[in-house]
């Protein structure tokens, strides 16, 4: 089942950046839109808050089927029963990830450059989040992943990729014909007015590249 | 062997409060004076960092036979294989994390009143964290527990009780005859200039109670 994930809109949350909305309704609306995964992602709330979150947005995820993917934090994933986890290079290593959460949930990894994509992929990582692509709002100490890498990395490596970090209409583009497998959004979905029509625009231009 | 834990004199770590040594040194030094239990609570740093600094301590505690207990984050205690974890009311509910962490990972539970004790038991806990039972400089918004509520907990309920809240050496005594079985103590301790002597001096002290 883990091999058949659609990457291709892959929305992560913020809730800063969801100024009129709570994260459940952002959820809905891009899943209406369009979004194929949706990766929850809380640095700042209590465990007991994010779980409760997290809980609830499952309930909008599941009956919809789209994998729902917890940011760094294993012990949400697995009480919440998600279907898979992201986890960075300041996160519990790979390796040690896979050991606690076992060989069925998704395991997704952060790399900025072609080594840290070269020891996700030998430490088992399903899938690669390679960026930041471009400066952006929401991160804005991200290293910028040099073009180069992505290729190589596309190149060498048989493991879905999803680029992130300042992806929107405008830059998505740039990626045609180099087979990415997602495009990773923050801003450019839930910081819209429109969450549903900005979702649908960017599948749209996903599907069409 | 969950049954045979000496809670007694049982330390709970506080970075902000250790500011002339690291954690592993205030752990090593409060073994050395007789702890019997290490907390280690992070609430501050990222995950990586919690990780690292709980192997780091597990190499202290583990060879000398006492538990290492995490607070909160159920993913560090099974990344280190902790003997247990410590939820509050803000965390995970118990009988979720039991599910995660199986029947023999110790789980402590948070209790400011008799309620929340008859809920922790009822849920599974080992060990019940009563307070704050005084008035305490290390976390300024603590509930004060009842003392009335502290002896019915003990009367009603057979769980080992650690403590908690503004104990040292002159509140220690007014818990004599009470059959508590531990006392949680995190300044006291690990705040004082010479830490493995003022250990050694609540160790004394709780073993004449």
């Amino acid at each position: 089942m883990k091999s058949n994930i659609d990457y291709s809109l892959y929305l992560c949350t913020d809730r800063g950046l969801m100024s009129c909305k709570t994260i459940e309704e952002s959820v809905e609306q891009s899943i209406a839109g369009g979004a194929t995964v949706v990766q929850l992602r809380e640095k700042d709330c209590c465990t007991r808050e994010f779980y409760e979150l997290a809980k609830r947005v499952q309930q909008i995820t599941k009956p919809r089927h789209v994998p729902l993917i917890i940011n760094d934090r294993i012990d949400i994933a697995l009480a919440v029963a998600a279907e898979g986890i992201h986890i960075g290079q300041s996160d519990i290593p790979a390796t040690v990830a896979r050991k606690i959460v076992g060989p069925d949930m998704i395991i997704g990894v952060s790399a900025s450059n072609y080594s840290e994509a070269a020891k996700a992929v030998q430490d088992g990582a399903d899938y690669l989040g390679v960026g930041a692509m471009f400066a952006t709002g929401t991160k804005t100490d991200a290293i910028i992943t040099p073009l180069d890498d992505l290729k190589r990395i596309k190149q060498d490596f048989d493991i879905p990729v999803v680029v992130i970090g300042g992806i929107n209409e405008r830059t998505i583009p740039q990626f045609a014909g180099m087979g990415i497998e997602g495009y990773a959004v923050v801003s450019a979905i839930v910081a819209q007015p429109d969450i549903k029509k900005a979702a649908e625009k960017l599948r749209g231009l996903i599907q069409s590249l």
